[in-house]
């Protein structure tokens, strides 16, 4: 199958679809970002759903070069490739490391085959629609529908008449991890273990079991497991005729352990017969992987899960509504909004407990306990989004975060599963609290949480979150001595969450704190070279890195001053302090032109983080606001489309549908820990933003724009019908509003 | 530590005791056979017991020439060895085929070192008695103590002061098998489970796993666990800093899953401390094994256990008693009887339960649930000594016999743990059953027995335990064709199986079947060679296997004919028709002539099963018994010795012992399924056994000689004083007989 077919299927059902009164959640595609190395995958999902349904298609060579062996790949689904070896369980959206993509099952046909190469199939009639995913199985003849719920994975497999398999393969994952255990407790119920962890090839001392329970519509006729063991060498394996080859075990009740094991179901059917199937996820304990099965789809069907599903989504994407603009950008914005839905997602079971961070002790959560703290990323946009529309999910993460602190010591950086993975730079999790904090969210332990928020800003031995934090303290900035990798977006990275400790302690009315941070937030500015009018790192003793490139370091590249990214791609990230920054530039116009070079010379990047807020800073210049204006749409039109390679790059858990779903609304949160909207021209005529009255006064927040192929450029803006002469609004005004309104021209 | 030195230190032992008043239980001597292959270890064991805590020596390459990597090595302790690497909770006994030796934990000191390379040590001042074991650990300065109830193997490990380690070791193993779990459950508890099987290398399909629970008296300062994971090829492995090391996960609580993993507990301490180590094991579940654990030893002290362990083991070895003879006599005399209380061992736990055979669904038992049938050898004395001093184990023992049946749907052959081995040839479980059966032991269901043994006899497609039956009742033997392994051998144990069904039919009242299998009994007399005086295989089409040399097979050579031995050692394999033997062999004289030529022309070998009653066929010739008197005695003390070498070579789980018990009592069961007994001179003048009183009518039964220096033959026999001529009496006659008199000259 290849592609454009896939897209026309897409297209198919959003037409078809179209023709009834349409509500958010049939805007969703989800194939969008499942190229590119988008890496989201079409898999059904639960709002913030510790299981998702992916089909696995990036085993075996049919699928070179999007291979998961071959190369770094972090997706258990790839829309271009074509050889589907099942179904995983448990899956990352939009990461850039490879993990999970485990608890994989394959309904098959004829004879019981167990090596993923041989039982592989491709596949057609590929459907995917929020909560739900089908396709067809051509060598098998199955049709698969498969739907969720935040805890379990319910899959119909229609088989025809004749032998049947179902096998839920252990050895098979996207992880780099190995060992799993498995047993059959019935001949309607699987039980086991899978190892995940190592995200990004690191901290394997971290790796952890997910526990799962398998049951099935229909009795078994047989079952069993598999067990391909580790080949010998030497003098036994000349005895041993079995050595490295895959034995089947038939009737076997007890537990399989192994790196390569399986278990399977057989059947044979006189006629076309449909199985269900549920596979209930815990990372605590099987029993709780049992209870989550049980207490989340007991005696519910199929059609009655999806159901749910679907109308779960649709409440919470119809949060905001959109009319007018263009269907297509309906289409990008739910489907943007969808994607910032799934992380962090759910790590406490259903009766609350979950593993404690590193040790795994099993603990116990009143509220949701979130994990997948992808914070590098998720700091600059998709706490905000969550803090103005869901701003009890935004609470529960805060509070997550908190009890981490507790477990640890220490807030997250990159928390997984209750590990730590420790990936990328800074520490973030501070500027998330203290944007939430000072956009009303007040209901966590604040004075907890500024004190872990001081503590990492202040440690100098010991620090997981600020390594480096000795020369950043004395000299202001961390120096290619330092580290080898990212010195200058490091003290960048410090110097916003520092800002956000400033912002905090004020609002605490912590003075003394609120000094020390605000000055220790602007340090950068020791890195700012005059001669390139760029960041620059500096060396041990104080003197430039020499020679140097300002472009060096893009595209992963390897740069001593920046980690993914280059003096371009940083120099501007410093939203809090923009206006110091203009100073050192040389005024608004230099400012100015320094970021315009950034588009022309082509080293803007729409799929990394650290520049994603650059085509909002024209902004900050009176007059040049509609740059900002061109940019966003054309970024929008550019990167964003109804189409697998839809989204710029890596998801990141969110950050980049973020990006779009505010850009689309006109607002966006341009300098983190600081309760501000920066505008740009909305894509839709109207949208109403229904708030949270139990954390704000209105029920909601319209924006509308007299929106037309003529009007894209802001004329003036008015709240609430009165005149507002900023190209900014703060977040308590934002949300008193009613109504915020753009006169385009 | 050298050889010598050990064997001091056990004589020392001895020799000190001999001061008391020494109970059967002194004289034990647990070294003995723990070298020469005789594959026992001097680990404490419960009668029966399914733990045993071996002392384990036999990794790394300082053992090497006998290291369990480099060679096929079946024990887990060797004496000559001198580096150990830990303590194994679950061992078998005197068997050829290496299995199980797992649950290896070591008290360490210092650093934590997780490699048992690293780890390993030399040991000193070794001490084994029954239920106990002691040695000194050089590089550690830890002295271990160890006893064991039947489930429980409990260990004291006296700590210097000063960081301590305990480690279970879970990768390391005498088994073939991998994979193993594995989890801290508190301070002062691990689980886990661990992968065995592929007994023989054979069968890998059938690996089952053994589940244990660790419990420490101490709680430990830190714990974890640690994992070697599978090293990994192709790009991956370039982002792996990691790959295939070795990593430590301190503090962690969650299940960990993989080939090459254990878990440590650690302490610190400020003085010389003792802790108290108790892993309870079961073959169903972990809670099975806490259970074990907490019902068998909860709330007694090693010292208690040990007590009770070798006051148990005293009443079970005092149904004999012996007095006059030698004192070393008697260490090999009740160290004999010990060796045929190892095998067959416990299976179910303390709450009944156990795992069925081959798919492990858990049933229950009301009796013990035997395992360990290693039944080519036991068959041909072991049961019959349980039948005449422990009926009540000989009769749950073909109880487990009949689960087995009813489970698996055939009788065992070489049963492990719930798994059927299939090693070795022949159709053994029936001849114990008739035997038993025919001696008055008959509380099982007989017609189940007698339907189980037709089965086997007669179902000529699909017959797990006689492979060429079609060309067995054909032809009357199996040909060169039919097998390419022992088509001779096969052919007499087909035979003696027949015999006994004829026997039991007899006795059952079916004329028919005794007719019918009467006749298949003596089928092999159609392998009888008069050119060589001995069996030969015969080809597919009737002729001779040729050429041909009866003495190739010995010493486990290939042999088309025969398997593990040749001509010599099976022609008179054939008990049961010795008078029709004779006859072909040309009468009484020709027959002693070239028996004594097995002898003279060293074919014998004490070491296996096939030829163990050849010293005893000289009764069968009246002036003849005279030979099998000093045979039997030059061969009891060639090949019995208290020393570690003192088994003629593999112990068979206890049949090279049980022949060395009876012959030392002066009665012999020469002849399976046919209950009698024939007479050698015994070694003890005065021998008691204490009869079950739910099985016999006498409470004892007591064998006397005039033994000394000069009166070491016969002269006559007789029966609570009536003389008995002749060197044969029946089972009735002897269990009623309360005294059995020999009158030495």
């Amino acid at each position: 199958m290849n592609l454009p077919c896939k897209i026309v299927l897409v297209m198919l059902f959003l037409t078809i679809g179209a023709k009834a009164q349409k509500k958010p959640v049939d805007y969703v595609n989800p194939f969008i970002g499942t190229s590119n190395f988008g890496t989201t995958n079409p898999g059904p999902i639960a709002v913030r759903g510790m299981v998702n349904v992916s089909p696995f298609n990036v085993a075996g060579p049919e699928n070179l070069p999007l291979e998961k062996d071959s190369r770094w790949l972090s997706t258990p689904y790839v829309h271009e490739n074509s050889f589907l070896t099942g179904f995983s369980h448990v899956n990352l959206s939009g990461v850039g490391c490879p993990e999970l993509g485990v608890i994989l099952a394959m309904p098959t046909t004829g004879a019981l085959k167990v090596n993923h190469l041989d039982y592989g199939t491709t596949y057609s009639e590929e459907v995917s629609k929020v909560g739900y995913y089908s396709n067809f199985l051509d060598k098998h003849k199955v049709k698969v529908e498969a739907t969720a719920t935040t805890r379990v994975g319910v899959s119909k497999y229609h088989f025809p008449k004749g032998e049947a398999n179902i096998l839920i393969n252990l050895g098979l994952g996207l992880t780099n991890e190995q060992g799993a255990s498995v047993k059959v407790v019935s001949p309607t119920e699987i039980e086991g273990v899978r190892t995940v962890g190592s995200f990004c090839y690191y901290k394997p001392e971290e790796a952890y079991p997910v526990y799962f329970v398998a049951r099935f519509s229909q009795a078994a006729k047989e079952f069993g497991v598999w067990k391909k063991p580790t080949t010998y060498k030497g003098a036994e394996a000349e005895w041993m005729g079995y050595n490295g080859k895959t034995r089947k075990m038939p009737g076997y009740k007890a537990v399989v352990v192994g790196d390569s094991i399986g278990s399977y179901m057989r059947y044979k059917f006189d006629e076309p017969t449909v199985v269900e199937m549920k596979i209930g996820v815990s990372y605590v304990s099987i029993e709780n992987a049992r209870e989550n099965l049980e207490k989340e789809t007991s005696t519910r069907t199929f059609d009655q899960i999806l159901a749910e599903a679907k109308a779960n989504w649709n409440s919470y994407l119809s949060k905001i509504e959109v009319e007018g603009g263009q269907e297509e950008d309906k289409v990008k914005f739910y489907t943007a909004l969808y994607h910032t839905l799934i992380h962090p997602s759910t790590l406490n079971d259903v009766n609350g407990e979950y593993p404690k961070m590193k040790t795994r002790d099993v603990l116990k959560t009143e509220d949701t306990r979130y994990t997948v703290f992808s914070l590098w990323d998720t700091y600059r946009n998709l706490h905000q989004l969550m803090s103005l529309v869901y701003p009890k999910q935004q609470s529960d993460m805060v509070k997550s975060m908190l009890q981490i602190y507790d477990e640890s010591g220490w807030l997250p950086k990159w928390e997984l599963n209750a590990t730590e993975t420790t990936t990328m730079v800074g520490d973030p999790a501070g500027i998330v609290i203290a944007d939430t904090y000072l956009k009303g969210i007040t209901d966590f332990d604040i004075e907890k949480a500024y004190s872990a928020m001081i503590k990492s800003a202040d440690q100098i031995e010991g620090n997981p979150l600020r390594p480096g934090i000795k020369d950043y303290l004395e000299k202001g900035y961390l120096t290619t001595k330092t580290t080898n990798s990212g010195s200058v977006s490091t003290t960048q990275e410090y110097n916003i969450s520092d800002y956000a400790i400033a912002q905090l302690a004020k609002s605490l009315g912590k003075k003394e704190d609120y000094k020390r941070f605000s000055k220790r937030a602007i340090s950068y500015r020791k890195l700012f070279d005059k001669e390139y009018n760029l960041l620059r790192p500096r060396n041990d003793d104080g003197s430039w890195l020499t020679p140097y490139n300002p472009e060096s370091g893009a595209n992963f590249e390897k740069n001593l001053g920046f980690i993914e990214g280059n003096a371009w791609q940083y120099s501007f990230m410093v939203v809090h302090d923009t206006k110091g920054l203009m100073r050192l530039m040389g005024g608004g116009k230099a400012f100015t032109d320094r970021l315009q070079d950034v588009f022309d010379k082509g080293q803007y990047d729409m799929a990394n983080e650290p520049d994603i807020a650059y085509p909002y800073l024209f902004n900050y210049v009176k007059g040049q606001e509609g740059r900002t204006q061109e940019k966003v749409s054309e970024l929008l039109d550019t990167y964003y489309k109804n189409a697998a390679d839809g989204l710029p790059g890596n998801d990141d858990t969110g950050t980049m549908s973020a990006w779009a779903v505010f850009s689309m609304m006109g607002i966006y949160p341009v300098s983190p820990a600081n309760p501000i909207y920066t505008i740009t021209t909305p894509k839709f005529s109207k949208i109403t933003i229904h708030l949270d009255t139990d954390y704000y006064q209105q029920e909601k927040l319209t924006i509308q724009a007299n929106l037309s192929e003529m009007n894209k450029r802001i004329q003036s803006i008015s709240v609430q019908g009165k005149s507002h002469n900023s190209y900014f609004i703060p977040h308590d005004k934002l949300v008193n509003a009613k109504l915020l309104e753009f006169k385009l021209k």
